[in-house]
This record gives C-alpha cells, structure tokens and sequence, in this order.
C-alpha cells in the first residue's frame, strides 16, 4: 500500500473546512495530520463538529507555519481573504502545495483584487503568476502540471463554480452573442459560512426567499467574467444576483445569454454541452428533467443543462452544485487528486443522500 | 350598520379557495354565504381546513348554479381553467359579479388562450370582451367602473402579479429598450395547489432548489406579455423560468431588462418606480434592503425594488409578494372592493406575521 | 366612536415586541404611541421590521420612563427578565397597567425565582402579590378585575402555556395520578428571539432537530410546576424536555400523565376538556385530526387534544400554539382586552395564514 | 483482490431502496447486479433517482424470483410488509441471504403480527423462526452465526431503531423500573415514503408540526416492545408518540422512563451507556452536548444520551439517527457486513454532510 500523503486543513472550524476534513477522513490516498482553526483551537474538532465523532478526533491547533509546514505535504488553506494569502504564502515558501479556498489568488490581476477586494492592494502579487483557477473542468492540464509542487491552486468560489459549469461550453463553441450575461443564482445558507449574524439567523431567513449585494456588488463578479471571457475568448460582463433559499446546501445557477445564431436549435445547444461533459467524472447533463440540488448535495458533482426560448431568443443554461462540496471542498480535493497525480475520483466518489 | 354583502366560493378545497374564506372572514363588507368545493362536498370546511376552526363553520357544498345565484350577489370562482369558464358564464348569465381566479378570462386573445390552454378553444370568447384584468395597479379604473354589475374580473396569476408590479412603472415611462425580457421566479410550494403529487412531495422539493417548465412553457408566460406590452405601449417578449423553493408561501421575480438610455442612473428608475407607487395601498418601494418574500407572507402586500449594473447594462427589477395573497385571493378581494365600491383596504389591512 | 387607549411597546426591537406592534396597529380599541428599543434606537421601526412597512411608521425611542408614562396608558414590556421588572416598576408606579411579557413576574414565589433566575434575588417582591398571571383560561376573573389599573399582568411564557392549556381541564377534575409529568414540547426556532447566534444560526438548525436545557434546567419549568399545581390542587413536578425544530413558529406541546382511574375511557378525558374549553373564543378541542402548529401559526389560538393508551396506562394531552401568538404577543393582548373591560377578541380574530 | 458479493434490491423505487443502492455502490465488497422496482420497471434508475446519475446506470426490472435468485447471492426485500415476505420466501427457498426491510420478519409472535398488521395471519409463520432481528448492538452474535446462509435478517422499523438504542443500556443493566415507557419521537418526511398523499404534501408539512397514529396506533410499537422487553428480561409497554417535522431525514427519540433505585445518579446512568456502546463503530454517546439529527444524517450512526431529572424522578435517554441511514439501509448493510464475514463498517464509514 501507498503511503498517504499529510495533510493539513487550516481554518478547520469553519463549513469549508469541516468538509475538507471530512472527505480528507474517506480519501485513500490521504491522511489529516494537522487541523487548524483559531476560534476553537484548543479544543477537540469532534466536539466543535459533532457530526465527525467516531470517525475523526484530533485537536484544532492554532495556525504556527513551520508547525504545520513540518507536518503536512499539502495544504488547505480555508480562511477569509486577505489572511489566506499570508497564510498561503507561507506555505508555499516552504516548498508545499497550497490549495487555497479563499479569494486571494483567484483572480489574475491584481488591479481587479484592489478594485473589489480593496482598499488595500494584492498582498503577494508576485505568487499570482503561478497560481493556478482550480476549475478542472477548465484547467485540467495546469493543475496536473502542478505535479505537487511548491504551488499555490486557487480553488474556486462557489457561486463562479456554479455559473462558469452552467455556460462555458457554449462561450468555448462561440454559440453566445457578444452581450452581457445574467446570473441569477440561488444559494442555501451554509455559503454565508459559520458565524452568526441576522442575516443568516434561522428566523429570518427560514421560510422566505430574497436576493443580496446585487447589481455588480458581489465579489465572485469578476471571477465569473475572468473564466468566462477566457473560455469565450473575448471580454464577457456579468450581471450577477445572488440569493438566499431556505435551505443549507446548494446553488442553482441561471445563466442567461442570447444566441449568436438566432436559427440555432436546442439540440445543438445541448450537443454542445454534452460534448464539452463527455468525459467528465462529476459533471452530468440532465436528461429528462432539470438540474436539482437535491440530486447533488453532499457531493462533487454538477448537474448542469441547456434550454432554448425561441421565441424570446434567449438561452438559459443551469447548474446545480452543492456550496460546500463542488463549490468548495470537493473541488479541492478534485484540484489535489490531479496536482498529486492520483485518480482524480479518489475520495469523491460518494452519492448525494437524497432525500 | 350596512347590510353584508353575501358571498360565495367555488373551489373552497383548494389552497386559494381556504384563503378566500379566510380573507371574507374577516372582511367587514363581506359575509360568507355559500362555499362550494367538488372534492369535500358534504364534509365541514373547519374538517377539510382545520386552521379556520373556531372561526369559520360551513358545510362545503356541490356547485349548483341556481343555488349559489339565488344565495350570493358575488361569486369567486378558484377552479381550474375551462371548469371556471362554465361556472363564471353561469354566474354572470345570473347577474352575479364574478371574480374568477383562474386563466379562463386573463387572455384578451382568445386565440393565445387557444395556443397555451388549448386543445380546446376559449370556451366562451364572446365574455371576455367584458373581462377585466384584475391589476388594480394597471387597471383601477375599469375595476371601478364595474359597480357590482354582471361582469367577469380575471383575477391575474400570482407569477404574473410579480412580474408586472416589478416592471411596470419602468416599462410605462418607456425606460427599458426593446429587447426580450428576463423574469427569474422563484415560487413556495402552495402555488402548486393543494393536490398531491411527487414534484410537491416533501421529501423531493424539502431541502432543494429546482426549475420547471423552463423556456417558454409556462402558461403565465403570455399573460404577463400581454399586460407588459400594455403598459409599455409596444409588443414585450418575455423569458420566464419558474422555480420551486423550500418554503409553502412567497414569490420572489427578479425581472432582467436594458435601460433604453444607457447614461440613465439608478436614481431615475427608482424615481419612476417610487412615483408610480406613491399612492399605491398595498406596493411599498423597499428602502434600505431588498424585497424578501417573508416580509409579505399572508397579506396582499408587495414589496418591489429597481437596480442598476451599469457595468453590465443591465436593469433587475424585483417584487415579492405571497402567491395566495397579492398573487390570488388577496388581490381578488381588493378587485371586489373597487368593483362594489369598498375601502380598497377594506379586510386587507393585515400585516405579515414576521418571522 | 370611542377614543382608542394610547399603548408603549417596550423592547420593540425583538420579535415579541414587533407582533406586539402588529397586533396594535390591527386592534380596533388601541393606539400605537411609543415604542421603545434600545438596541434599535432612532430608526424608524418599518426599517427594523420591513414587513410593518405601509401600515406602521414610526421612530424607535430609548426607554425613558418619564416620557413612556406621559404618553401611554398601557404599557407592553417585552424586556429581557431582571431589566423587564426595573421598567414595569416605573411603569406601574406611574399609575400605568403594565403587561410584562418576562419572567419577572410569573412566578408567584421570589424564592422560586431567585433559585430559577438567579443569583440575584427578585428585584421588586413587593410587586409579586398584585400581579396577575395572565393566563385567561385559569385566570379570567382576576383578569377582568384588573380594570385598567395601576398593576401589572404577568403574560405566561410560550411552553408553559402550551403545556398548560393541554393538561389543566385534566388537572381541574382530578383525572391524572400523582405522578410526575412529563413534558415534551417542539418549538420553532422564533423562540429564541432576534439576537443571532450559533445555536439558531440556519444551517445548524435547518434540516435536524434536538433537544436543549433537558431535564429540568429550563426556566420555564417551575412555571408550568406552578399553574399545573394550582389547577390540581396538589403538587405537580414536570420533567420538560424543550427541542427546536426547523420552522419559525409554533410549539407543539405533548404531555404525559398517567390516569387516576385505570378504567377511565378516552371519552370521558375528551369531555373533561370539551367541557372546559366549551365557551374559550381562542382554545379548539381538535376533532378527527391531532393539533399541528401550521393551523395555529400567526394567531391567538390553541388546538387541543387529549389520547388514551389503555394498553400502557398513559395519557396524551396535547397543544399547539404559536409561541409570539398564544404564546406571547397574542396573549398579551387578550389579557389587555379583559384587563380594559375590551371584547375579549379585539384585534385577535386574525386566522392563520394556511398553509 | 476478493471478487465481490452480486447483490439484488428489489422495491428500488422507493427511498430505502434508493439509500441501499446509493451504499451499494460504494461498498468495496458488494456488486449490485440487479434491481426490481414495480412502479418503474423499464426505467433507468439514474432517470428514476437523478441523484445516482454518473454513479449507478441500471434498468429497473419487474420482480421475477428465479432471475433473481440466478444473479443475486443476497437480496434486499425493500416492500410493502405482505409482499415482502412473499418474496422474501422465494429467495431463500432458493438458498439466496435475505435482509428484509419490512416488518413481516420483525415480530417473533405471529400472534402479535396478525394482531398489528392483520386481518391476516401471516403468511410464512415457518420462516419466522429463522430470522433473526437485525440490530446489531442486540444481535451481533446472532448476525454473524448467519454466515451467508439461506436466512432472512429482519431489518428493524426506523423508530424502533431509534427507541432501543437509547434505552437498552438502561434496561440490560436493570435501571429502569417497571412501569410503561413513553417514546415520544420526531421524525423527517422521508419515513412516509416516496409515494404522494396529502399528510406529506409539502404544503401541509413544511412549516409546522404534528403527531400522528398516537396511543398506541403506530404498528412500530410492538417491535419496539419486544426487543425492549428483550433487553430487560422482563415484560416493558411503550407509549409511543410518533410526530412528523419539517426535514426530509432523521428521527429523535426520546425516551422516559423511571430509575429503579431513586438515588442513582446521571453519571451511573451514563457510565451504563458508555460500557455498552464502548466497542460500537457507529453508536456514539454524546459529550458536552445532545444528539442532533443533522450529526448523522446520511450516515449508519446513532448519537445518543442520557440525562436524569432527579427532582421528578425521571429519565430521558435519547437517540438521533437517519430514519433512511441506521434505521434502514444503512443497518441493513451492517447486517450484511456481520452476515458475510465483512468488515462490519464496510461500505459505511461515510460521515455526514453537515451542515
């Protein structure tokens, strides 16, 4: 047997990072050696997350670089942004591979992280160029060229996950007309993360529905256009409304666009995403039904699909993705299975609990 | 004290039919008359509706034409399409007011009611040159008019309801260019009706998000056209994609246009909303945060909202209102207060029960 | 028409507080003149509750008593406990009728306090004897005798009056051994009030449900200890076991007793609790169904039930409630209207908004 | 590497089937050959339950025993009780391992089955004897004795699951009195089924909360008897109380009982808990906190604990698990895993999706 490789989740005490942990717990080719968090450091992880007892049990430590750099090959570096990078940079100075699920080395210029991450500027451009968008979808070479390395993979945000899946492959076949996109996009309230505040409080979100930060407000914006006009080839703009359902987990993207060729059918829509998915491990084009995220939850998997409105000449592409899995900590570890060269699956096969 | 207005409901089995009886329950104009409902005839309403125990206590009879003309003066008509055609004909022939919830009257055209309800043709055409479209936003003064005489009001659809109110006012001042317009739905559960099946089965809709009838397959698509187009004064296409939510009551629209003057600001459209709302009774324009559907739940309030990306060229109007209030029987009640000549407010003052 | 009696909302910046707020603006004898709310202070209260918007508008003040009592002739506290009897004490000590929605003044004993609410004893036992326990189902005759004067009614807390309403009838007529109760009661999540946290953050309480403060650490147990004894006449102990469930309102409450009289038939508990529900405008001894909170939901109402399980000697009784309706703000109101000689119905004849 | 065990599920159109297909498929020892579902025969399973898409792709057959029994070595009966022991008996009379999901195999007395789900007696009373109760914290012995046998495992029902676990330390070691126990229990949606009716209409269920077949109605309450009064080694009654609340997975039991010695303390009872589950894999008894359903949703585990309310003399020991986890499929592969000689948690070390 291979020997596993160590792995350290730092920000452990937040959502992402308990399910890093947890799909680190059913990865054969990986063992936790190192979990931080500084909220709960001290404390033993399987009573921060109850729902971990019997299968893990370890001490949240609080974040120490060399500590964690001793102990662990790769990475996880799960907190907000800004700490991340620091964190991150760290890492990768002692030669490991960082997988960073903030939003620090997602975009590629620094001017745009200024602009909507501001007022101050990128902390660590210089570490920009090598990193790598974590969408395998999109970038299955240069994460495999990542080859475990001293490198850092920018995993990507849940809501870009979503909305890029849903219309790239129709922006890479050109099938799009040049106007801006819509994205109206539906999220459970896990993607708010772990701490508490009125506008994630049960009572007042639990049986309504509402939309935030829209208009060009939300951060995930230029990410989303970033991948978007890489895969069209030319700049693409994004009206983005993010909204809140009562629900923990998942996002259902709607991706509105206009088709270049007004005489286009549906079938050559789809024909296009299904060549794009073909050989997809996680993605699936629904077939008789529409995407759910029901049907995803718990997983890293995509259920996306096309639809035509002829008469209005509009497209609407879907993806439903679980937040916390393919949003986030499944394509981590999808983004570490192709950097370290195992079975992309590996770890991630598991099937949504539905119901 | 003024003699009651007796009443009664066609369809009391039905979700929208409860709330009707709810609604006349405590109305001070109104007294409940006759509540007919196929599927419980013979069983007390407070049996099939225990909610209204205590408050409510009828016996739910068959629908016979001559009874329930000789013991109403107003009739709610809440079955489905064609079925409510041949009641409502025989209420008016009877020289009763109808207000009729279904789509039998909402369509002027009774060829579009041929393409989207069809096999059949409209089943009574020469009624609806009569009809009203019960928007007391857009149509007050031809609810006025009625003055309690045998006429047909075509209560509007609850989607419809949302999408109008979004963006009428922008389309009346002739703020949006001419292009398709998007409207992003996201519904509760009991827009479904009462009637089980798997898509309303808890388990499956529970913890998910999903679409349904996407791309044009909706049938609230052409009536939302239709008034749309009136209000703009020029022919409106309209992209509709409908959406389940966890929650049982509530309808959020998110209604994606273009400005027609691209230096227009976010002010201006504000403006034209704030303006055409200003002595709106039940229409709040939100201040300082977004319309949530939970705000509104249980009354025949809407709360609208205008934004927009100027990055994006882009214009979101939104409305939240409840599906069985403003979206069905709230709004009927407010028809029948303009058409016998009733405080408009008059058994609609009720606040939602927050959270 | 009668002058309407000027009314303060203290601690209208919380969920009791805001239904108390839209019980008021509905109550035909009630005028809304001060509402008081520190944490919210200078806002306006449409923009803390966006739902009141269009029907309630007005600035939140800090509490000064000078200035409450000069205004209001009633005065609602709906203050955390300790803080809630300093503001009464002013109150009433002004010449006002205060109804006091903590626990200061339920419980008849200080000693019973201090142990349950300490350590500090009571703050003012001196107010204790004139205070009314405000439930009038046990307590209408001392409700009435109030008259609107300078005292202070106690509103019940939400699981003792649910706990209560399904077992006094039983109690009153002896029909329960002298064994302990057990309490087993499901709230909605409203319970906890507006103030965020981890243990009413979404995602934690969304989609399980579990049980807190068992086995006798609630506070609200030697309240229901107290009017469960009352109504027997004889010391009752409670063993409450409070659970959140993922809904906003509503407390469903289960109670276990064992029968006097091993022969007793389920017939005879049912009309022990007919019969003493018989003229109670708000309390419904459910008939072919079994209570669910979803029929009581925004309203002033309990639906009862009571069940025999002969095979294993065991009483069932049950109640739902809204735990801000019947539970809280609801109750209020009602002992208001018997304190002021009101129809004991004004204002509270709202049916839930089904479903 | 071990050629894998061919397995059959046959009602794989309902939710447990669905469950056992999804852990099926990610079992290392398992293969499913083949699956049966009436209502869906012709159907691809993945268009059937869209969430197995890219994992599971297989037709849904009709029932044929000889087919079966010609690819499977061990069958899941996941039907209706009746049938399921018609079909049960063809597989073993063909010398194939049954594990039963109904409850035709769960009572030892055939007396008790005709009495609980008559009017029939019951069909193979010869089999009965042969079974064997599939909790393995009971049975282990019994399970692994079975050795791939032609044998049928009775899966326990979802609540008695639930029930046992909690109090059986309590029983085996005597510290319960004798007097009647109430289980008062909560259970997610999923527990009715995947078939529509209105008690699970979305509507109905979403936002409230109810009981159900209370007093001794609920056919799971012999079951929970006769293993109770197993574990006691003596006679025990059960009131029990089962309610349906708003989540689609999970049930909490609690469970009240009386302590034998009214001097014992928490911690012995505890300490009974502790011994008794120290060597489970998938029973964990709760520190520094109380079992919550959404700790172990999706998974084969048990969270469970014990408090004493000494001022009323009481016990309450609880249990949370997944109705369709540890009380269906889950379990169901557990049996498997003692009865084949696997690896106990073979296939079911998965940790649940929280939040």
């Amino acid at each position: 047997m291979t020997a596993r490789v160590p792995i350290a989740v730092v920000g452990a005490s937040g959502y992402t990072g308990a399910e890093l942990v947890r799909l680190c717990a059913g990865h054969p080719r990986l063992e936790l050696a190192v979990v931080c968090g500084e909220r709960s450091a001290g404390s033993r992880i399987e009573h921060v997350f109850p729902h971990l007892a019997g299968r893990v049990s370890m001490e949240l430590e609080p974040f120490d670089a060399a500590r964690v750099a001793s102990r662990a090959e790769v990475v996880f570096c799960a907190l907000p942004h800004g700490q991340s990078a620091a964190a991150a940079a760290e890492m990768v100075g002692r030669g490991r591979l960082v997988i960073d699920l903030s939003a620090d080395f997602r975009l590629r210029d620094p001017g745009a992280y200024a602009e909507w991450y501001g007022p101050h500027p990128h902390p660590r451009p210089d570490l920009l160029e090598g990193a790598v968008y974590g969408l395998p979808e999109l970038h299955r070479d240069e994460l495999r060229a990542v080859k475990g390395g001293a490198r850092i993979v920018a995993a990507p945000g849940c809501y870009p996950t979503a909305a890029i899946l849903a219309v790239a492959p129709l922006l890479r076949r050109g099938l799009l007309a040049d106007r801006s996109l819509v994205v109206d996009a539906k999220s459970g309230v896990s993607g708010a993360g772990r701490s508490p505040g009125l506008a994630t409080h049960f009572p007042e979100v639990g049986e309504g529905v509402r939309a935030y930060k829209v208009s060009g407000q939300h951060r995930h914006t230029p990410e989303m256009e970033q991948e978007m006009s890489a895969a069209a080839g030319r700049p693409q703009v994004v009206t983005f409304t993010p909204q809140l359902v009562p629900m923990s987990r998942g996002i259902l993207a709607c991706v509105y666009g206009e088709p270049r060729d007004p005489s286009i059918g549906e079938a050559e829509l789809r024909g296009a995403m299904v060549d794009f998915y073909r050989d997809e491990p996680f993605v699936t084009v629904v077939e008789g039904g529409l995407p759910d995220t029901s049907h995803v939850r718990g997983t890293n998997r995509a259920h996306v699909g096309v639809h035509l409105d002829r008469r209005a000449g509009r497209v609407l592409a879907m993806a439903a993705i679980d937040n916390l899995g393919k949003g986030a900590a499944g394509q981590a570890i999808q983004c570490l299975n192709l950097a370290c060269g195992f079975e992309e699956t590996d770890g991630l096969r598991g099937v949504a609990a539905f119901p």
